[in-house]
C-alpha cells in the first residue's frame, strides 16, 4: 500500500458541477480529501455551507499553502486558464472539467504540470461519468488503436433524437432549452465546438498528438431540415453527432459533423442525453462505452475519480507521444457524403464532388450524394450556410490524398522527453 | 516519466490465446517486453517458432531467474494454480487468464504477491477485451458502487441470441459447436459456471469481498425449453444469463442466473459472442461497456495490457477491502421469477412460492410467476432439473431478509493491513 497524503481543495465555482462534488465528496467515505475553501464569483448569493470559507478572490487558493489540490469548476474559460496555470505555477495538482481551456492550452498546461512536479487531471471534461481518458491512457496504451468516435454532447444528442422521432429542428431545440439540457446560447453545442474540444482531448490520449481546435472542421446540426431528417429516416437512418478520429499509416484525421448511422450501427440506440464512445483497436476490436455525459452528478463523479486518483500520484504519462514523431494531422482526404439545399441546385453547386452517386431535386429541395474533399467542405464553414446540410454517409469509406498536407504546427514533437 | 524495465516472458500455454499473444506482442510497437520461452505440452506439435526455447519441463521458466514475468495460459486449473503460485514465490510477476483458478484460490495468490513484492493481474479473464477489472480497480474506487451485471460468458450469450431467433436449445449448442464457440462437453460455459468465476472476480473489485465460488448460485440456460421462449417472445422479453451483484446495505449477494430481458434493457441488444458489463453507481448512473469477450485477439490484447501494466509496477491494489470490514455476502433474499415446467403443476410445486402472481397449466407445459426466497432456489440446483426452467424476472425487486445470514467464511478480513 503506497502512502496516502491529505488531499485539500480549494474549489472553484459552486455551480451544477461543483455542487454535486461537494455533496458527492460528503457522501462518499472512501476519499481522504476536504475542501477547505471556495471561490464563488456572487458572494450574495444564498448559500448555506457554513464550514467552508467562501471568497470572491482567487488569490485565497491560490496563496494558501495548505491547499494543495486546485480544482477549476467554472464557465469562463478565459479565467479558468488564469486559475489554472497559476495553480500548477504554485506546485498545486488541478483537476478540471473544462474542455475549452485544457483544448487550447494543452501543451502549454501539460508543460506546467510537468515543470512543477504535480498532476493536471481533466478526466470530466470529456463524457462525463464515462472513463475514456483513463482508458485510452492506461489501458489501450499498447495496442494499436485505429479509431475513436464519439457522442459526446449531450444536448445535440437529445435534440437529434427528438427530431429523429418527428421534431422540427427549432421545436426540439426549445424542448431542450425548457428542458435545461440547452443554454440560451446554444452555439457552443449546436456547432460543434464542444465536441471539438474535446475531440482534440481524445486525439491527444489515443494517437499522441496535439492538434489545434481551430485545425478540426466543426459542423453542428443547426442547418438540418424536415428534408434531411426525411431522408435519413426513408433510408432507416438516424442523425448522431460524432467526434471521429482515425489513424491511417502516420496521418492522423478527424472531424465533428454529422453522420447517418444505420440500424446496425453501435449509436443508432444511444439516445437523448447519453453520451458513447467507440474505441477500435487491432487486436481488441471494437470496445463501446455507454453513459451519462454530463449533468451535476456524472460530472462530479468523474472530478471525484481524478481527485481520488491524486492520493496514488496519478499522472497521465501521455505515453504515446514517444511512438509519434512522425504522426501528422491532415485535412487532406476525401470522403462520402450527402448535401441537402434548400435553394435547389444552386445551392449543392457550391461543394465540388468529385464523385457523384445520386442526385435529386424539385421545387422545394434538392440533394447529391457523392464524394467530396474534406478541406474544401472545411474550407465552407457548413455551420454559417443556413441553406446547406450535410451528413458524412454510413460506411463512408476515407480516400487520403496520396501525399496529404499536414494541418497546422504538430506540437507534440516538443513534448518528447530528452 | 518512470523508469522502465525489460520485461523477460515465460510463457505456459500455445493454445487460441497464446498463439495470439504471440502475434499480438510481435506486431505491438509500444511496449519493450520479449517472450523468451514458451512451455508447452506437446512437444510434437508442429510449430515454426524457432526464435524461442520450447519446453515440455515447467521449470526451465520458474528457474530461469532471467525471466521475471509468467504468463499462464493453458486450460488445467489445477496445473495453472501450481504454476502460478510457484512463479509468484520465485518472485515472477504473474498475468494469467484462468478464471477457474484465480476465483478458486483468490486470496492465497493475492497474498502470496504482496508477500513477494509482485503483480498479480488477471484481467484477461473477464469479460475478455472489456477493460472491467481495471475499471472496477482504478476508476471506481470511490464512487458509492450498488451494482454490476455482466454478459460475461460469449458461448451462452451466442446460444441464447439463436434461440431468441427461433432455435431450440438443442439446435443452438449444435451450431455453436460447429462454429467453435462452444466447446464438445459445454458443461462450463452452459451451467453458469464459467460465468461464475468471473463473477467472483467482479464482486471482488468491485465490493471488496472474498466470495467463495461454492457459495454463489449458478443455473445456466440448459433446460430452457420452446415453451420458455415462446413466454419470453410473447412478453417480448429476450432471455440473457448475467453475472449480477449488488450491495443492499451492508449486505452483497450475488448469482449467475438467466433474466427475462425487456427491449428497454441495456442488454437486449447485445448479442452473439459480444459481452458487456453495465456498473451502477450513486452518482455516476449507469456505465455500460461492450466487447468482445473471448477469441484469440481480444484476450491476447487484455493480457497485453496487463504486460504493458507491468512495465510501470502496476498492481491491483484492493482498496475496497478497507471499507468492508462488516461487509456480507448472503443468499437470504426473496426475488421475483418465472418459473416454467414440463412436468405441469407437481413440477411448479417443487419450489415454494413466497407469492404468487400468475399461473398457467396445459397438459403440455405449466408456468408461475411469483416471488421466491433465493436460498431454496440455489439449493434445488437448477441444473440438474431437467423438467424445470426458471429465469428472473424484468425489474425484479430484491428483498433482504430481516437478518440475513451470511453465505461462507468472509474471508477479505484477514487481507485488511495492520
Amino acid at each position: 500500500m503506497k502512502n496516502k497524503k491529505k488531499l485539500t481543495i480549494g474549489l472553484f465555482g459552486l455551480g451544477c458541477v461543483g455542487g454535486g462534488l461537494y455533496e458527492v465528496l460528503n457522501r462518499s467515505s472512501l476519499i481522504d480529501a476536504e475542501i477547505k475553501t471556495i471561490c464563488i464569483r456572487d458572494q450574495n448569493k444564498k448559500r448555506t455551507l457554513s464550514e467552508y470559507i467562501l471568497t470572491t478572490d482567487r488569490y485565497a487558493i491560490l496563496d494558501d499553502d495548505e491547499i494543495n489540490v486546485v480544482v477549476e469548476l467554472i464557465d469562463d474559460a478565459n479565467a479558468a486558464y488564469e486559475i489554472v496555470s497559476e495553480a500548477l505555477k504554485r506546485g498545486k495538482h488541478v483537476v478540471t472539467a473544462n474542455k475549452k481551456m485544457v483544448a487550447e492550452h494543452l501543451d502549454e498546461l501539460i508543460k506546467l504540470a510537468r515543470k512543477n512536479e504535480v498532476s493536471f487531471l481533466y478526466e470530466a471534461s470529456v463524457c462525463g461519468s464515462i472513463p475514456v481518458i483513463r482508458n485510452l491512457e492506461e489501458y489501450y496504451n499498447n495496442d494499436s488503436l485505429s479509431s475513436v468516435t464519439g457522442i459526446c454532447n449531450g444536448t445535440t444528442n437529445y435534440i437529434l433524437s427528438q427530431t429523429n422521432r418527428g421534431l422540427t429542428f427549432a421545436e426540439a431545440l426549445s424542448k431542450a432549452q425548457e428542458l435545461g439540457f440547452a443554454e440560451s446560447d446554444p452555439t457552443m453545442d449546436i456547432d460543434g465546438y464542444d465536441s471539438k474540444f474535446k475531440l482534440v482531448l481524445l486525439i491527444k490520449h489515443a494517437f499522441g498528438i496535439t492538434v489545434q481546435p481551430d485545425d478540426i472542421a466543426n459542423t453542428g446540426i443547426r442547418n438540418i431540415k424536415p428534408q434531411d431528417l426525411n431522408y435519413a429516416a426513408e433510408k432507416g437512418y438516424r442523425v448522431k453527432l460524432f467526434s471521429h478520429a482515425q489513424k491511417i499509416g502516420k496521418h492522423v484525421l478527424g472531424m465533428v459533423a454529422p453522420y447517418f448511422v444505420p440500424e446496425t450501427h453501435f449509436a443508432y440506440t444511444v439516445e437523448n442525453e447519453f453520451n458513447a464512445i467507440v474505441v477500435e483497436a487491432l487486436f481488441s476490436d471494437k470496445q463501446l462505452f455507454i453513459g451519462k455525459g454530463a449533468g451535476s452528478y456524472p460530472t462530479a463523479s468523474a472530478v471525484l475519480s481524478d481527485i481520488a486518483a491524486l492520493l496514488f500520484d496519478y499522472q497521465y504519462e501521455y505515453k504515446k507521444e514517444q511512438s509519434v514523431i512522425d504522426t501528422f494531422f491532415t485535412n487532406d482526404f476525401s470522403l462520402d457524403i450527402y448535401l441537402g439545399s434548400s435553394e435547389g441546385e444552386i445551392g449543392l453547386n457550391e461543394l465540388s464532388f468529385e464523385l457523384e452517386y445520386t442526385r435529386f431535386v424539385s421545387d422545394e429541395y434538392a440533394y447529391k450524394t457523392g464524394r467530396v474533399l474534406f478541406s474544401e467542405l472545411k474550407a465552407m464553414d457548413f455551420n454559417k450556410k443556413k441553406h446547406l446540410f450535410f451528413a458524412i454517409l454510413p460506411d463512408a469509406s476515407v480516400g487520403l490524398s496520396e501525399n496529404p498536407r499536414i494541418t497546422g504546427a504538430q506540437k507534440n514533437k516538443e513534448l518528447i522527453p530528452g
